[in-house]
């Protein structure tokens, strides 16, 4: 059975629930690490947040997110690089090691161009990042994000971004609910492991039939993900993470949040 | 500008439409191809519906849809397999030298397995397809569809699937839906025309944002696929059939369908 030291619950996950309370309830539900959106910190004290966590023994795995790098603009580019260089201060004041990135893509501008401006941004924003000791994540989205969330949609692109890059602080985030389709898959996560790439791995489920692109993930086990499959690759690959569980679903959003993180514990147990 | 003499639309695009109504319009509006959805046939005497097309100079350009046939046990596979030889005797009856296949897949079974048992479904009905003179399209389906539609996924997998096959009456549709933010696609679009795969050519938009995964798509122009650019790939690589009109849309179906065939219609002119 896997430990629960290994699970991470993204804030994201119980959206309705304020960070200190969500806190709280990870670590009385012996969760071991959390990943914090951003929203979840605004108005609050990052320092506090940061004491907050440690108390409860909480490892803070990642900050989501940032990204979002391509614009038709340059006023746009820099905008986004603003963005980027306040999250990696955010990252290291809250004391998360790493970013992930949701890259970015402008509706009808080329995708290569899209992905040549992610590249120009994550190596704009990467001294900074490397100097507060702050690992950058990729995360290569579903295609059906093409348009205007992710130019970068698969393992391959990913890799090549970061091939790129050539930095030890860019890596990739693996999310199976992006990627789970791509036969390709296992030979691109051996290839970010050779590389030292494989930085966090996302876990939800791909609901039949799915009635929201983007709120209608679902919990381990509710849909047709092979997840155990994946994470076997990951780990032979060399992965040694936690297991970030990062679910949107209005579904679940709607119902009781403790009642929903007892499920979200057992479907780790049993469908990861 | 683009002929209209190249243009096909597919029933389902002006679904309110019966095909009576439907044949009426397009020979009005010049359009010279029709593709024929097997629901648009329902009820109606195959013999008729053929002799209204000819008379009105449509061009048959093929029947929409066969496929689905992966299945959990035996008596699923064989239900695809008869399922598919009646949708070849309705081609051979309504003269359609071509059937779409959207391809099938079972949620949580193996995508690979699936693809197994596509293409050993392909080969049982070949023979039937070959005597009475009709080809078979695979039509690689957005990842989207990966759980339930279709476990083809790209045009290399389209391609694999071909080549498994082997046969001068199994090639390839392309949808720019499906396949519009693929990397690989120019690399794949060649290869296909190589082997003479490149059967049909789909168009449609991809709308931001998207409110449903079936029936949000977008009019040629409304979205941002790049629609002549895969059109120009097509067309260099030797590809001279029509530029074919599939849009499902509770959008554009619960309006007027005179306008909206006029809407395709300049789109086609604009837009493809």
């Amino acid at each position: 059975m896997l430990p629960l030291s290994k699970l991470c619950v993204h804030t994201i996950t119980t959206k309705p629930w304020p960070i200190e309370v969500a806190m709280d309830k990870y670590a009385a539900a012996g969760i071991g690490g959390i990943t914090v959106w951003r929203q979840a910190l605004e108005g609050k004290n990052i320092e506090t947040v940061r004491a907050g966590l440690a108390s409860r023994n909480l490892e803070v795995v990642s900050l989501c997110r940032g990204g979002f790098f391509p614009a038709a603009d340059v006023k746009g580019l820099q905008a986004a690089i603003d963005d980027n260089l306040r999250a990696i201060d955010e990252a290291a004041a809250l004391g998360a090691p790493m970013i992930v990135l949701v890259c970015g893509a402008v509706p009808g501008q080329p995708l290569e161009k899209s992905r040549d401006q992610i590249v120009d941004g994550i190596q704009a924003v990467l001294p900074h990042a490397e100097a507060c000791g702050v690992k950058l994540a990729i995360e290569p989205l579903h295609p059906m994000y093409a348009d205007d969330r992710s130019a970068i949609s698969t393992m391959a692109q990913a890799n090549a971004a970061c091939e790129r890059i050539g930095s030890p602080s860019v890596g990739i985030a693996v999310d199976v609910y992006h990627v789970w389709w791509d036969d390709a898959l296992p030979d691109q996560i051996r290839l970010a492991a050779q590389h030292n790439r494989l930085f966090a791995f996302h876990v939800c489920d791909w609901m039949t039939p799915t009635t929201d692109l983007l709120n209608d993930r679902g919990l381990m086990g509710e849909g047709c993900i092979d997840i155990p499959g994946i994470r076997k690759a990951m780990e032979e690959a060399g992965f040694d993470g936690f297991n970030e569980v990062e679910i949107f679903s209005n579904r679940w959003w709607s119902q009781d949040q403790d009642a929903f993180l007892s499920r979200i514990v057992s479907a780790y147990q049993e469908h990861c």
